[in-house]
């Protein structure tokens, strides 16, 4: 039997099941085109960071701008058993909403809401899956980026992680994203091509095994290749690797470019400090170590501890999954909705896990900074009609521990969110990947270094409008109430 | 600026810079087209697992099967600074080798070759991190499925991890890999159609949130939903949800099947058993109650110690992202390649890591069936001239502690290699999926259940024949003395 294949596979059969029940239930009550907003955040930030860097957006938008089930979308939905007339409607079913969300290499925070969709019922539900789906894994691996970037500083880091990476999508994107939180490059010639990032790899064990020597293996490679990366663990690293790779160097002299070695298994502290040596007394003193083998931020850290002498970082699988956390636990949750006489009406999902509780309405998120010291003092979220530039001082509260506060004056206030489809339209352009990188790059200079160490970062705040909290509790207090007068 | 989009991208260039560079070399030193054998296994079974359930072989012949690079890809390539007689060879590359592979739902062992590749070098080196990749992933996801399917035993267990997947591929080829581990259906509608999976799911809290009440939300859903699950936490599960779940089902009576309830917050183990027993008390002793909430098979095995009342587990983020380890480090190394005699001669890996240390040869697997207890006496390498079913009695013995060996007689060697690709050509029909997962389900009959149990399972032996033993030592003496020849 030959894989069943789809030549009109869509993605928006992407989704949960229950997506495609509830829009049966909204389009046979009539409710289907109800004015609703859903808010997407996650709760807790990732790898005991102090942010998040957001990506996947320009993925959404691909997503939601080619929204349309296909030909075999709607074979394979009539095969479960919807009946013809929800189908028909289904088939029509376009994005029409209007969607803010915050551009990628923004820093993010949780509680706070990162896009933001005004769309009919219906369409609003049906996306739900995908776009989490995209945005949990894009800006899990920006922020294991980031963290990685900040532990190497201004030594390359290339993302190497294919091979290990949860499927093909997750490699691409995911050396998208890694780039987004400040990587150099990728192994992954795909998305190199894909996303213009540049490439980077030389050669691998195989090579050395095919020729049985590192010696032979290195000058077959210096033959094609001007820049010359050679990998000297093999068989022997300091016995034969790196000094037939000074040997080969100095044979072709000026015939390559001797980039430096690449060091990929044993104890790299112990053996970059030896090459280094062996490389300084050959008169290599600009050949650089590159290293690799199941590297992060910790192992990078302790590398440096240990005065290990490493010039460009390999990361693979400890970045490209996430490892320490390899999920981001988002959530896209309705805080709005058209009652029957066409107002907006707030709605709150209560739960016995506290966090779990949402914030109702339409709003806004504000980074508030300080004019004097040109630091971020916080996000300040707000319902839609308020405007926050507008005040002289600003009363910041914390949103559980409310008597944690603090008044803010000269503040300017940014509004962190961007209008990126209009009624339907794609309303914004992607800027270039190495744009995103620095915005996100720029960006880290408002927070306090404080938020930004890797380990027990301070908590960012990150705090509600009075107006905010207070319809909070008030929807907290009206969903309790119903629930009592059920018990009576 | 759009997303630049290929109509032409191939999987193809899905693969690390370094297999071109190297693909180069070959190339340029015409040694291209010499055999070589290459085998992928891991090193170290996940989750301190006694067994892994082998998944990913559907997917790995596809992408054989279509390898060509495309237009776009040797455009891009040509960007990349390749030269036009590198490039006007490689644009003829197709897949032309031999291919033995174990079926998917084989359960495999750490260091035993899954995939062995006969092929021109060039072609088995171009196709690494791609086959990687996807034998990676998917094997992880089967046998976390496995374990999770061995705690949760007779119950249903459905598969709701695609928001949390890492990016789209993994949503939907974890969810296959899922049922290959035994798991009864997904949730992701796509995976439904494209891998004829049985799909899942009733409401969500959005629901209730639109109708502002459990009782029309819940009336609504059955209005066109015959089989009806309710979702009752989103107010209040013991005061709101379930009474509410009751009552609805009492006034439609036989007009719905009411399946049961679904909790996804709260204690579980407490809102379980108070649910059963008010669904008991109201007559409905057959609803079934569904959970769901950031499960694994430790919350399973706890929620059991604790009583929960439980009937089908929905089991999102832990599984489709392997939590605890999300990653399987499958490796694919040479083993041989053909020299300047046209004659096959072994190759070996060498590392200051010992685990790193590759078994040199072209290699067959053997399951030992002990044919009076009917079990697995353990799997059993040999190079590929012997036969172990031609002798009276085989010994076995522990590959590094070589001291610990045993004598099997009366045995059953089935050849776990099964030739899937035959000179390019497949020749291998995947059986239905459900078919991969009865073949899980009864090999894991043959194990013992030492190497079964979740925790600290008893090391599944897998062991060389003497004459790989020997011929491993061999390759690593020769490797050595190259090393000290290069050190006089």
């Amino acid at each position: 039997m030959k894989t069943v294949k789809f030549a009109d596979d869509s993605l928006t059969l992407h989704t949960d099941l229950y997506q495609i029940n509830m829009a049966e239930s909204y389009w046979a009550d009539s409710i289907h085109n109800r004015k609703a907003v859903f808010e997407l955040y996650f709760r807790k930030l990732p790898f005991g960071n102090g942010y998040a860097v957001f990506a996947g957006l320009e993925r959404m938008l691909d997503y939601l701008r080619d929204f349309k089930f296909s030909e075999s979308d709607m074979a394979y939905l009539r095969e479960l058993g919807y009946e013809e007339d929800f189908l028909s409607y289904l088939q029509t079913v376009r994005f029409t909403g209007t969607v803010h969300s915050m551009v990628e290499g923004e820093l993010v925070f949780a509680n706070e809401p990162i896009v933001r969709v005004e769309a009919p019922l219906v369409e609003a539900q049906l996306i739900e899956t995908a776009i989490l789906n995209i945005v949990n894994f894009q800006t899990l691996i920006a922020t294991k980026a980031s963290r990685i970037k900040q532990v190497a500083q201004h030594e390359v880091c290339m993302e190497f992680g294919t091979r290990r990476a949860q499927e093909m999508d997750a490699a691409i994107w995911g050396a998208r994203a890694a780039v987004i939180g400040g990587f150099d490059s990728t192994s992954n010639v795909r998305a190199g091509k894909l996303f213009n990032i540049p490439v980077a790899g030389t050669h691998a064990h195989a090579l050395v095994q095919a020729y049985k020597s590192d010696y032979d293996a290195f000058h077959s490679y210096a033959k094609r290749h001007r820049d010359c990366v050679f990998l000297v663990d093999t068989y022997n690293t300091l016995k034969s690797g790196v000094p037939t790779a000074i040997k080969v160097a100095k044979e072709l002299g000026d015939k390559i470019n001797f980039i430096g070695i690449r060091l990929d298994s044993g104890d790299i502290a112990f053996l970059s400090k030896e090459a280094r040596k062996m490389l300084d007394e050959a008169g290599f003193t600009n050949a650089k170590i590159i290293v690799s083998n199941d590297l992060d931020e910790y192992t990078i850290l302790n590398l440096k501890a240990q005065g290990a002498r490493v010039d460009m970082w390999g990361i693979g699988t400890k970045l490209i999954t996430a490892y320490d956390q390899p999920a981001l636990g988002a959530v896209y949750k309705m805080v709005s909705i058209e009652n029957d006489n066409g107002d907006m009406e707030d709605t709150i999902k209560i739960s016995g896990n506290a966090e779990k509780v949402s914030t109702p309405g339409l709003k806004n998120v504000y980074r508030i900074i300080d004019r004097v010291t040109g630091k971020s003092e916080g996000d300040y979220i707000t319902m839609s009609d308020e405007n926050p530039q507008a005040e002289a001082s600003l009363k910041m509260f914390h949103p559980v521990h409310t008597f944690i506060s603090k008044h803010v004056e000269n503040f300017e206030a940014k509004n962190l969110h961007v209008k990126v489809i209009d009624c339907g339209e794609i309303a914004y352009d992607n800027p270039p990947l190495l744009h995103m990188q620095k915005y996100a790059h720029d960006n880290l200079s408002l927070l306090w270094d404080e938020y930004k160490r890797s380990l027990n970062p301070e908590e960012y705040p990150v705090d509600l409008s009075q107006k905010c909290w207070d319809n909070k509790m008030r929807n907290i207090e009206e969903a309790r109430a119903k629930v009592e007068r059920l018990e009576q």
